[in-house]
């Protein structure tokens, strides 16, 4: 395969989005495809415009079709390190190196599972989304488990709509209204399908338990990259500190939601289409 | 009904995301449709994340079902005026007026008609988006018809996959390596499907004539709003120049694509959720 224009790094919503874009303005795309998307662990998804009630899983998996079909190229992997070349960048996935001309950077809000149970009952009991999920557990009894103060606008939802119990997974300043439960330490799925969560002390059960975390950066994939807490910077093009790098969807900045990462990719791949352009006309000059 | 928490001006895509996510968080909706969405009138999108080869019309439609069904109300109507109150807003439509503590505008961007027979065969043989409708004239013959310099990129896009004679609608620098054929006055189908396209002095056959226009601004809706070249000012939040009326999709600026106003669509709807619970908080106190 020629030198792509664009390598992705991720095959979620917003990696998928960009591709298929950037495959109608007739560009070489490669992407990468690595951990399951937050989309792909989303039991169903109502705010999806045009597919109401949808599956998450289901409606990743035609995401990334659509996009195959259209012509990009998927390939599985993580990416370990982007480098910048005189022409372009070369792209680490594995053992193997890849060149690209641009990098578009769609590897979703990086999260770092704490508690034990978490991983495997996500989708399944725990969410790490309470406007996605909260609904469905309307009248319920549901527990937070909050790292920091970010978790406040969350939690006063869900108060609206549930039982609420509060837990601490750092020491931070609580929402108002609630008292701390302690620190989780497991989660588990009862035989009567509750979620069974425990802290050193005590163990109560719930409808589901909504874990909500700030997202963590793409600490090392891209050296010299600017992020802002905990998410990457980009100007109003999604262009990264670093030219020639973009990045779109959950990567940079709240609401981690489908709709916006699809529009992200979308912006990012005509973005890329332009910067493409003026490096073509300059290198004819 | 009670006074609505939002009331969205345009039932498109930005209108139509907005409301499934402002439903989600359990806030009032009332969204007045106007004329045919953007969307509407495309034949087919085929980077819509999730439905290949969509059919725009049935697409918007779905999306409008999908919206009501979560419990926004939808009606029909020009918007006329948008007036702000000691407390939210007034929105005259036709002869009534609709009291709501917030305002989304999703619009669109507004396209005025200039050539005799380009609204009756709009998404027929006329496109206003060469990203959208391009690849489906690979190795044809098209004909754009441009009023600025902002058609360049356009141009230059539709020149590497088919035929391109261009036209301008106003006096402007032309793009690179054409001419003008002169402006534009009259497009009609033929027998034959083609698009007849006819200047003062001269008339010639095309598979698609592409309109390319930059946006028009919302002159006169909201007093005050602050807009510019032809999309309307936001911030990061999607707020508006004027305190509690937001703008999403295609007013606020290029690309006019689907996937990015649904995007900014649950974007705004977030940001009018948390804008809302200031307004609260601060009353309280």
């Amino acid at each position: 395969m020629d030198t792509p224009d664009v390598l992705i790094v991720g095959a979620g919503p917003a990696g998928c989005s960009a591709a298929m874009t950037l495959r109608m303005r007739n560009l070489k795309v490669l992407m990468f495809s690595a951990a399951p998307s937050a989309l792909e662990m989303t039991r169903r998804i109502d705010n999806y415009p045009g597919l109401p009630s949808a599956d998450g899983k289901a409606l990743q998996q035609s995401m990334r079709q659509q996009a195959a079909e259209m012509g990009a190229e998927i390939k599985s992997g993580s990416v370990r390190l982007i480098m910048k070349r005189k022409k372009g960048f070369d792209v680490l996935m594995g053992e193997e190196i890849f060149s690209a001309k641009t990098v578009l950077l769609a590897c979703g809000a990086a999260r770092k599972a704490a508690i034990e149970g978490e991983e495997t009952l996500l989708g399944n009991g725990i969410s790490y989304c309470a406007t996605c999920d909260g609904m469905l557990y309307r009248g319920g009894k549901v527990a937070v488990a909050a790292e920091d103060e970010s978790a406040a606008a969350d939690t006063a939802f869900l108060k609206g709509i549930a039982g609420v119990d509060y837990y601490a997974l750092k020491p931070h300043t609580l929402p108002e209204g609630v008292t701390d439960g302690g620190k989780p330490v497991k989660v588990e799925k009862t035989p009567e399908g509750k979620i069974r969560l425990a802290t050193k002390d005590a163990e109560k059960e719930y409808d589901c338990v909504f874990i909500l975390r700030p997202a963590l950066p793409p600490t090392s994939l891209v050296p010299g990259l600017k992020v802002e807490g905990n998410t990457v910077w980009v100007n109003d093009e999604l262009m990264t500190s670093v030219p020639g790098v973009f990045a779109a969807g959950d990567m940079t900045g709240l609401p981690h939601q489908a709709a916006r990462a699809v529009g992200q990719g979308n912006v990012a791949a005509l973005a890329i289409a332009r910067y493409l352009n003026e490096q073509n006309a300059a290198s004819v000059k």
